[in-house]
């Protein structure tokens, strides 16, 4: 079966309990064997990657920057886009489902893209959107990394047969 | 001087009223000798279009597809950029101010990338965005049409310096 | 009718010889009614955008940095993609005919996308392609600046009921 | 040890010829425990994933197209661009050495990104490009795939401290 891959977002700079909370959420994608796609920076980042790679799982860092120097040093797979802020939507193009773990406006601009896209977004901590959308679509709120990974990985396998 | 370029934002669908409002957006763009940029397509980005350029402004479309026949008829300049959403991004860096009427989950992105970036946001009946974002960085509504520009075109005199 | 747009690629570091073939290119191209589409930077660039301006044509440089002040000063129109090189695909893109001065690797990325497209290249002591490509797809060599204008606009003409 | 990356370039509909130097190319990567970087789809591309994947190696296909259901079968990672030919640069910008087998206009692309990066570019049956590059940046012509493996491998250990 084709393996799944998920998107973790959240800050380059993000607080300790965040950075707990995303290394629990890479831990969990590894022990379920998904892929973990993210931006390949430093703060939510660097920690879900931290805990994918300690537990065996695969991470790709899709990079902003012309280096793959700049990829934390839990990323398995630098891409290296050159492409700066227009990267998120490759992130979220390749993913099948969305963590988010807190984050700023780069982050949101992550969850509009998947939400546009169809794809579910699993939040901890992260932006709430009250409003305008398409009826169905929202940031489904986790309690914490475990769950966030379960309705993650759950959703991903109902829309992948259209992404 | 410089010409200021702004970008209008909103759906490619829109309601009789969103089509208004933008096309007031337009007109008084171009009585100020103002740039319009915008993704190029329908709805309010058309309508923007069609009021710049009944009014002698100057109208350019950053299309998300792979040919120039995408745009509407009223842009001047139609940028192909072939690379979907993605585009969102040019958008705003080519934009020194942003203005949002109405809007969806592209529309979100393209905020959350002009936020991200420091230009200023002025919203027409667009998302409202509480809580997580940097201090001093938020959009502001406008009452009407000629609010939005008057309002986009001072906090863009005062940005320019940086962008 | 529509415009047409052609799009002048070269050097950011060019001869004297070069950048005067540039600038009567860009003179040329104005004096017909196109709009140049270049990368916006130095060189070869600068030099047709000098000409254009000059003559009353319009200009748009698609820049691969993340700042308008990145364009040269004939610049009407800088687009910012911040996506470096990968922009050369949207110059491209955003032609309806080429005009290749000089040129290093950068222009030659340019060529190659350009007759991928299908798109009439004229070439003013650029690269030359031995073998490999498509039938009826290369780079026309002219002798001087206005004829390659003048097979660029013809060309243009003939292709962009399709691009 | 980080692991190298090496991108294989050639175009989607390939002779059974070219198919069986790429399919080798990729089967002596995987030996060398190089992660195979490509576009992801057919010809060339699918044929040297398929010998890479029988040796136990990694593949990387960086999609053109909207959906990872355009990769071919032996891809592992799936990136989607959703941005067209523009992503050619980003399969350069990913690899520290490049080997190119046969190849269109496309592949010159990729070519022209790699020699203006600096990087190794290692041709089987591919474009020769006489006279206007930087002096010593060439495509260094392999007699077959192990050799173009170990010419790109030793060139890339080289260049990977730059890049």
């Amino acid at each position: 079966m084709e393996e799944l891959s998920v998107a973790i977002i959240g800050s380059s700079r993000c607080s300790p309990q965040e950075a707990k909370t995303a290394e629990a959420v890479g831990a969990e994608l590894a022990r379920r064997g998904a892929t973990l796609v993210c931006g390949g920076l430093g703060g939510v980042m660097r920690a879900a990657c931290k805990g994918a790679q300690a537990n065996g799982g695969r991470t790709v860092g899709i990079l902003p920057g012309d280096s793959r120097r700049q990829a934390n040093p839990y990323v398995d797979i630098p891409i290296v886009t050159a492409m700066g802020e227009a990267r998120n939507a490759i992130i979220i193009n390749s993913a099948q489902a969305v963590i988010a773990v807190g984050g700023e406006y780069g982050t949101l601009s992550e969850i509009a893209f998947a939400l546009r896209r169809g794809l579910p977004v699993i939040g901890l901590g992260t932006w709430s959107l009250p409003g305008r959308g398409k009826k169905g679509r929202s940031i489904v709120e986790a309690r914490d990394a475990v769950e966030a990974v379960e309705l993650a990985v759950e959703a991903a396998k109902a829309t992948r047969r259209t992404t």
